[in-house]
């Protein structure tokens, strides 16, 4: 029984790994088609994000599965609950890496923000897909050194986020509304991301260590 | 055993109506806030988000208490399983609570919204309240006339949201930087308090009938 139930851990594992891999690949198509106003790579994560959101689903009914066939307990138990959040958090993921895809559809032929911002976006882009790949690393490796790091970039995409304000509020901003309109909601859905990276780190890291960290 | 989990699903089921309840109290006071400019009533919404918090973290340990002690299958797991996905849902509306009464706050003693915007808030603010309240007794009492009815009132959330946006970015639109950014966000806010919802009363609503509704 345990060795069963040790292989279909490992099985949740994998799948929360291989959707880590394709929120990686969402946000980084998506932060290039922001980036390059590529409307037609725009739509293919907006087309892909379906895949994201079914891969979820799968993911929790097999947690489910376990959870009824093994009846964990204690510290295997915690293991399986988690796996359902993090999959939450990852669905999520996918779906800001949609909206900032939108953003791009929807701007098409025009660039989502005026030059003054395209730097900060796509640094935070940058930062944003540097930690979807180390997320899905951790999952893979339990290394707490990178939930660490994911932590750190998180608080670079905070000051980023809260810089965009700065600038859409100052004197020199010469942005029209939807550029404010767009930059508020691009900065917002850039933050989102990283703040369920980080909140995923934190439930790996309890899992590697056995130190619980609360959801909020 | 069936009794105590019995008993102890009732807990469940009472813990998430009395968060839902602190929820539809701190929605009302947010939007109140908000309309009125009140910022000691914002700084209460926003000390008291807490206690939504605490609340939520305690019902989840709950939960997986019993999922350990009682290790339910088929119907009950799920019943236990979606406990703490409403959970999550029920705390992340607290939060976006908390950003509407941190609006009302840091533009204090202004209004947050210039005038042309006010009846649109006004309305949006009206209806998360009824739905925080629709769902608080839709956890307790399970009628899914009550989700149908949160479902409609979703679909006139995101109406006023898009309305918002169309007023942002028409020619009439005389806002400053920030009343276009504090408009932009306090919409998103509403919207997605009303998602939040809506997506608890698809969970109550399969927990009720049995038709399994996936995550997303």
């Amino acid at each position: 029984m345990r060795e069963v139930f040790q292989q279909e851990l490992q099985e949740v594992q994998n799948g929360l790994v291989d959707i880590a891999n394709l929120v990686a690949e969402s946000i980084e198509k998506a932060t290039r088609a922001f980036n390059e106003s590529d409307v037609s790579l725009a739509e293919e994560v907006i087309a892909e994000d379906p895949r994201i959101d079914q891969a979820t689903v799968a993911l929790d009914e097999l947690a489910i599965t376990i959870l009824a066939r093994q009846q964990p307990v204690a510290r295997d138990l915690r293991i399986v609950v988690s796996a359902l959040r993090i999959s939450a958090s990852l669905e999520r993921m996918g779906d800001m890496s949609t909206h900032i895809a939108q953003l791009a559809r929807y701007r098409f032929p025009d660039k989502v923000v005026p030059k003054s911002l395209r730097g900060t976006f796509s640094e935070m882009g940058r930062l944003d897909v540097e930690i979807a790949r180390k997320l899905a690393q951790l999952l893979d490796n339990e290394d707490v050194k990178l939930a660490e790091e994911i932590r750190n970039e998180d608080d670079k995409i905070d000051a980023l986020h809260l810089s965009v304000f700065d600038k859409v509020l100052g004197e020199t901003w010469k942005g029209e509304a939807i550029d404010t309109v767009d930059a508020t909601l691009a900065s917002r859905y850039h933050e989102r991301f990283a703040d369920h990276a980080v909140s995923i780190a934190k439930k790996v890291q309890y899992l590697a260590t056995g130190d619980w960290v609360p959801e909020s």
